[in-house]
């Protein structure tokens, strides 16, 4: 008799948190399959969540047949994820994350507004600091801005491989402090911050210390970390990022000084020690790069504080000569 | 009879000239069949000269089957010179024109010294300030600086694509005397100067200004010269160059400021506009380039007169980084 009912009591327990499991979770879309929305949208996926990823033909092909595959530090597995091409597959979300490349963050803004819900929590899970801004602008959606930190890449379409961290930072609002529970159900962790500008500018700082070296010198960031004549280089484009924080009035969360954010980003190569940096593989295949919202951000915002920033300027530049070259190979 | 006088003084005119053509000219050996070593050398035996040309085995393979093909401005044509892949076969020759990368000069001139007669003109047709100074402080040559302006490539062993220019500024003397009388036979123009290091250094400032970029964005001249941007870093290289040659005492010839620094910059991007620099073709070879000697001439000398360089050593470690990646690419 206790034994029968020890049984039904374990059994009563497993199907509440079942339930638990799939209830409880907002349906969410994620615009823009690459790196950043596979790996967000498939641990969503795989906790639970009803998820659409909107992404090319070439994805939703993908991931229809097979699923996503996840290949993480967590595990290597299929996750079942609804996928389609149509930005009107948003419609019913109550979460979206808003992971497309900066280039494209006001057009497929605008081709998203019409499908939205007016309550949803709309996440800009991107790089650069000005993109929630620049819908709320453009737009009616009030987008918010994440800081995501994650390396990882898509060696092929609906495949992706991770290779360190996968966190994010959002702003603080009760919205946020909901949200945040999601994102820690599907093992995301996620920090709630009163200075979401400085932190956006935290991951710009090493955004601009990494990234177009890693494009421009075909290096990994550990390569990068180990080699004094690019840490000078980084030290460069630091000083330089800093004296443009001060002029805009960011106070960058935790970093006291310059050494400070020096230190930071030797920790993130360190980290990511066998990445190479989302600009490096938009160059590999030929892609339109983020430049303009990171080195290119700084030397505009430089010039506009009358501030000298002549490498970060030249970083960018670099990798604008590059791009307009790999495009130019891709076409033939 | 007057006929017949004319006649054979036509004749004896003719005769002294072809004795002309093939006489008086010093034995020529060519060290190093790159673009540089290949258009000079190919000039002066197309203009009669015995020229011994001293490459690596395909070239000689190349050179000895169909002769040293030149598809020049002036012509397109196979022209006939002598090929060795040893460094002995400079023996008995009274020229030397030493046409290796800077990455090799004294290694090779070590092995030169043993071969050379004592009174034999040494010039060295290289990029970079240093390679002459370095010869004579490392070996007995009495090696002469030469500033070469040429734009051509090797687009296969023995096969030469000369795009623009082709002349030398050589170190007044009564032996350079001799030496660009020769040079302007063979249709090769050669002007003396009494300012060899300031013809060298503003050689090295569009050096300076041009290959790192070229090969970082893989861009041709004109590209280069058609961007705000990229016009914008080279600005602020060549400006960078000048705090430098200021510091070092050197007087830039006919360049009275940087504004003329950078016109010059852009006449020759202009007049070479579909070239891509030396070493960006080295890069595309997955061969060591000489950035040793260009711009990390210039951070190197920049630290030493506690001068600031940050653009300069920027592009200095991003190609050092790339020919690091390129050359893991092609070992492969």
């Amino acid at each position: 008799m206790a034994a029968a009912s020890a049984a039904l009591r374990r059994r009563l327990l497993y199907i509440c948190r079942r339930m638990n499991q799939s209830q409880n979770w907002p349906r969410i879309a994620v615009v823009g399959a690459g790196a950043v929305g596979g790996y967000f949208g498939g641990m969503l996926a795989n906790a639970g969540a009803h998820v659409t990823m909107i992404g090319r033909q070439h994805f939703v092909d993908s991931v229809r047949q097979n699923g996503l595959f996840h290949d993480t530090l967590h595990f290597r597995k299929h996750i079942s994820v609804h996928a389609s091409t149509e930005l009107s597959a948003v419609e019913g979300s109550q979460l979206i994350l808003f992971c497309v490349k900066t280039v494209d963050t006001v057009s497929t803004a605008k081709g998203l507004a019409p499908f939205l819900a007016p309550d949803a929590n709309f996440l800009c899970l991107q790089n650069g600091v000005e993109n929630a801004q620049q819908i709320r602008e453009a737009t009616e959606i009030n987008a918010l801005p994440a800081v995501v930190y994650v390396a990882a890449s898509v060696p092929k379409p609906g495949h992706i491989k991770h290779v360190a961290r996968g966190d994010l930072v959002l702003p603080e609002s009760p919205a946020t402090q909901a949200l945040a529970k999601i994102f820690e159900r599907a093992s995301i962790p996620c920090r709630l911050t009163d200075n979401i500008e400085g932190e956006l500018w935290a991951k710009l700082l090493w955004n601009c210390a990494l990234n177009a070296i890693s494009a421009l010198g075909q290096a990994r960031y550990g390569e990068i970390a180990a080699s004094a004549d690019a840490r000078r280089v980084m030290q460069a484009v630091v000083d330089e990022f800093w004296d443009v924080a001060h002029a805009a009035g960011v106070r960058l969360p935790n970093l006291p000084d310059q050494a400070a954010g020096m230190a930071g980003v030797l920790k993130i190569a360190t980290q990511m020690s066998e990445a190479m940096s989302s600009t490096a593989q938009d160059i590999q295949r030929g892609r339109r790069t983020e430049i303009d919202a990171l080195n290119g951000y700084i030397a505009r915002r430089a010039t506009q504080l009358g501030v000298d920033a002549p490498v970060n300027h030249a970083l960018f530049t670099l990798v604008k000569l590059l791009e307009a070259s790999s495009a130019v190979q891709v076409k033939k």
